[in-house]
């Protein structure tokens, strides 16, 4: 994996406390974005009206990040973090406001997070594509990627964990998280109210049920060039109970990862790759296998999030053959800045294909 | 009163001005409320139905505050505030926004506000209990103690004066405010527009007829270690003129206030006292009392304003005893954090515990 | 034209690349604004009817705004930016949400920018009049002071190009800047989603389309102490083609400039003047004249902009005298601070008189 400055950040020490601080971070991304699914004809057998936008499209992304903290005479690290995102997709650009808080208290290796919570199934390592866009081209795909790539994204079961949400509330829960040496583990909690009207995920096409319990928990261990990753997630809501194994690790100069998830008796196998290629360069692909995935056409809100927006009919989906393929290609420019490109077919027979700029500050 | 670290907020002079310059401050705080409302029965006496939330949340807030300000050369200081709070009560997180800004020009002890005033009576020196919390608890108890514990605040009349709102846009009203050695004044007015849809001030059960005008105003002197503030309200909606006294000061290792308030006839009284104890600790108490407490039934929306969200049913209050009582308990973490904690129970039989973590930056 | 320190914004290097930065800036500014469509009785001859606001109310404006930039290691500077603004106009105040993300690459002299971008008839220099309130007294009278004194504003056609937007997600664009020497030019597009509901650029009485494209462009030469500049707007929406010209220069200490537009028809004059007075003031003054200021009628919404909320009854509007005058007096405090006041009144018979303060920060 091609190494970048990871830590371009802002960061005020306050005059009066040398324990308080203060960064300001983030990063701006744009860029063409190819997408079958829209303008489309309805007769290409995918199922998929017109939706009168262009296939090709304009995306950008604009992500502002506020981190707080302190440090008591105890060595306990108080902290909070808030962001604000400016997004366009498919042509229609939406002013951000701020996303729910997230608090820790961190002492040692031992952190415990409240509010919106990273959350255990999100926060595993080996879980995403590891790279600017957390996955393939300049915006993942419109998340495209993630229900192709990710082992825990079948067909009608997609995005169904606590995750860190950067433009809603999010699961408002509970986590703690532990590291020593080569072990680490992450256990984290939520629970909606009873009797009132969910907060849900924000996801298009995940139904949230009014008083949902999410208990997840990872284990990660690392020997030598390698770690294994156990993670899973108990719920009291259908289709929520997963069990996900990641191995990844380094051969000379080729990066792998191998993943895979039990989604309630719906199995997703993926193999990853990347390679640094002269100076600046990296190229990363993948290819992933699911079961059931006829079973498609239940997750069509999903399954096309990059339709997001509003729009003539929805995109009815057949499902597919199962397969999914992506390739990545990245060019490091200096200063945070890159050019992210990469395309995607997911198991629905969709293809995007993305190219464009990204910039830390 | 302990002591605190007042100014950990970041402050940067700009390059080419030295006069102008912008401040990030603000302060997270996390923890625990049992809320005896949440979850009830509708059988316990209260009346209150059950409302499908736990009685035991967590409750959070993130507030992050922007300060700019520059100085003319006839040294007049122009400034301006913005703030942004993430809050979660009940277990409903709400994504923050901004709130309405607030203007002044400050000319020695001169100063001229415009916009989301604070208002005379809830800057009145002496008005509210002085800690991280502004009360009892980590979140002063969802306001619950405001309601039992500020003289201002009794059965059907809450929260009817004029102050800045961290989360709306406040009263947009005008203020002056004067000090000068020992004595300090204060002088607000605000006006809203006539037969168009009242702006409001955003607290539940408070109803804001369509062209309220309030003007309120406090008076306050200091004689060694004592000082006595005079405050007033005067409006043409019903119910909202006040007369308030309050009188504080420190007995050795006690700070002791009394406050009285006539509000449009219902009186209320209250004494406050607070002490160090050891080197890192505050303990304080009060108790007040209020006349006409069974018209609490009048003000249920206010009266348990920690209900927040949705719920099903409305929580109806048959009023109380009158008499409310509190205790919090502070200890000093260092670096601007602190552990908070408190129970309270107000007129109307509600009672809330709190515990939780406080942090400034 | 007075001088002013321009950049009064923090800019911040980061620690560990040193091409990366973030400046946060803005301005406040209140005053007190005279309008005679507020409170009018409706038997006024102008037709406005009583609208529940005072003739004469507190008006304010907070702006902040965030820059960000990288820069290559190839000189490419990468950056984005975002504004909030909080404001108050008729005594109805607004809380403030961020706007739409504008992202640019800049090479040299060359500039293309993505999302809300500035636009090549907005952005063209000599549109507008050049001081802090972008036109007459403290908040350009509500943008009035546009509707009188810019050459592509007439009746029933206003602000009917891509602009910037300060407060919603803007035009969603695409453009190109180029400046060598004594030469700039700047290309302007946009196209809106076909079949989908319209974004709108925000302004009250400017009906969108639903799958607009506009393609604007200005040309600029500088000769000596005179500049012309050419911008024309090609629309596929009736009303909104334009061809503009503007000249201006100094003549000792007098700045003038003039400006015509044809808009789709509807011709439109303007002779602006401004010069210094002693060490710290400047006086402006403008006139304008159009063709079938009769129309005016369709514009009410536009027409009367500063009436914005929620009232009682429509404004209407029957036209005016097809001449607009207005005066316009600045006095700089230092600090980044002056006062700033003025009068105008349109073709449609408006008036209004502003004055207050203004600080950069």
């Amino acid at each position: 994996m091609m190494k970048r400055s990871l830590s371009l950040a802002l960061l005020f020490a306050t005059a009066t406390a040398a324990a308080a601080e203060v960064k300001i971070s983030g990063y701006g991304r744009f860029g063409l974005d190819y997408n079958d699914r829209n303008a489309s004809s309805g007769v290409n057998g995918i199922g998929a009206p017109a939706n009168g936008v262009s296939s090709t499209t304009i995306t950008s992304r604009l992500r502002l990040q506020f981190d707080f903290s302190t440090e008591t005479d105890g060595a306990v690290t108080l902290g909070s973090r808030l962001r604000v995102e400016a997004e366009s997709r498919d042509n229609v650009a939406v002013t951000p406001g701020f996303n729910g808080a997230y608090f820790f208290a961190r002492y040692g290796g031992m952190t415990v997070g409240v509010g919106n919570i990273l959350g255990a199934i999100d926060a595993m390592p080996g879980f995403k594509i590891n790279n600017p866009a957390t996955g393939i081209g300049i915006d993942g795909a419109g998340f495209h990627d993630e229900v192709a790539n990710v082992a825990a994204n079948v067909a009608g079961q997609f995005g169904n964990w606590d995750a860190y949400s950067s433009t809603a509330a999010g699961p408002n829960g509970l986590e703690i998280l532990y590291k020593s040496g080569a072990f680490s583990g992450h256990l984290s909690y939520s629970r909606t109210n009873t009797d009132i009207a969910p907060v849900g995920d924000g996801i298009p096409g995940n139904a949230s049920p009014s008083n949902r319990t999410r208990i997840a928990m990872n284990l990660a261990y690392t020997f030598g060039d390698w770690t294994a990753v156990l993670g899973g997630q108990a719920s009291d809501t259908a289709g929520e109970d997963k069990l996900i194994l990641a191995v990844m690790g380094q051969v000379g100069p080729v990066g792998l990862r191998f993943a895979y998830a039990d989604n309630e008796g719906i199995r997703k196998y993926g193999i990853y790759g990347d390679m640094d290629v002269g100076t600046a360069s990296n190229v990363l692909v993948f290819v992933t296998s699911e079961e059931a995935a006829d079973a498609g056409a239940i997750a069509q809100g999903r399954d096309n999030r990059d339709n997001v927006g509003p729009r003539v009919g929805a995109l009815a989906d057949t499902g597919g053959e199962g397969e999914s393929y992506g390739v990545h290609y990245s060019y490091d420019l200096g200063g945070g800045a890159s050019v992210e490109a990469g395309a995607v077919r997911s198991s629905n027979d969709q293809t995007q294909v993305q190219a464009g700029v990204f910039f830390r500050f």
